[in-house]
């Protein structure tokens, strides 16, 4: 399922590696605060998004990350950000990404409720676009809740992956649960993946 | 949330890297087979195994594998698979691990029905031992349902992560969903990581 680099050349790399990531010293992380110890302990908890769930090597997906997030994002070391809904990116997240050099892509598809006959296919297609191109990555996928745009998103990405269309509707169960759409997963269905299917190769 | 390698480092490995990963050319798998085109169509679909995810880089968490998942688990190059339950590893998924020289390390986990007071620490703790040593990676850590066992370990791992227990708990729900064990959820909660913090800082 990797998408990129083969897992013994990672391990490899990971036995050499000397770098530390911030999420396994936290303490580093607020190192310059002047915490007391149970505040720092608090401080250093990892929170990741809701609906947070790794997708493949360098993709990530999730719900709306807020202030409460960034601590666990930064320990990603996100190059992309691609987010699927219409309303600007507000300002408290857009000065998160500036700070961390993270470039947000923006695919504004209205977050409709059911009957839901209008999923923009050609803008799916483009955030896959972006999603496939691992010069974006480490990259992750959000709209409001992670179920519906998101869940449609990876959906179609797990189908170019040659998933069986029951498994890529098992995985999208898993985020959308009791507000699953039947027309998200018709949309999946039928989604005709065939434009994309070079940019996976193009990857090697 | 990376266990090892820096992601602009596996982007930089991506962009070079010339092999090519089974599931982005499936005819290949089956180059070797006699099969029709639309057979051939259906033979190369991946099935990952029920209740599938990725836990984090090189870490992958499933219930039981069958014959039909097989093809999709060579495509994760695994190097090992912890197995969570007593019984014995069954002939075929055995000769499946041996021809691909993977790994099993077994865990003999009862999986009782609530009242669930037995949970033991100590064989998680060692089935962490193993998860968190790169050297084993790629590893796929699986039960039967991939919802109780496997989601107490992986529940283990997120608290060592020093993620929130909120996240904890709402990853072991994304799995556990209607099956969602409250004796599971005081397990993690209860469980002490402080004998394995150093085997994180051991992977840099």
């Amino acid at each position: 399922m990797k998408l990129e680099v083969s897992p013994r050349q990672r391990t490899q790399e990971a036995e050499q590696n000397e770098g530390l990531e911030a999420w396994k010293h936290p303490k580093q992380l607020c190192a310059s605060l002047d915490y007391g110890e149970e505040e720092e302990e608090e401080v250093t908890r990892m929170v990741p998004p809701l609906n947070f769930g790794m997708v493949d090597d360098g993709v990530f997906r999730s719900g709306f990350p807020d202030a409460a997030n960034f601590r666990f994002l930064a320990s990603l070391n996100l190059r992309s950000v691609v987010y699927l809904c219409p309303e600007p990116y507000p300002e408290q997240n857009a000065r998160f990404l500036g700070r961390s050099e993270i470039k947000l892509h923006h695919f504004g598809i209205q977050g409709r409720k059911e009957p839901f006959v209008g999923i923009p296919e050609e803008m799916i297609r483009e955030a896959l676009k972006v999603i496939l191109d691992v010069r974006n990555h480490p990259v992750l996928i959000h709209c409001k809740r992670g179920k519906h745009r998101t869940g449609c998103v990876v959906g179609c990405l797990r189908k170019l992956q040659k998933w069986r269309l029951s498994s890529v509707f098992d995985e999208y169960l898993h985020f959308a649960a009791a507000k699953a759409r039947k027309t998200d997963q018709r949309f999946m269905e039928l989604f005709d993946t065939s434009s994309l299917v070079h940019l996976l190769a193009s990857q090697c």
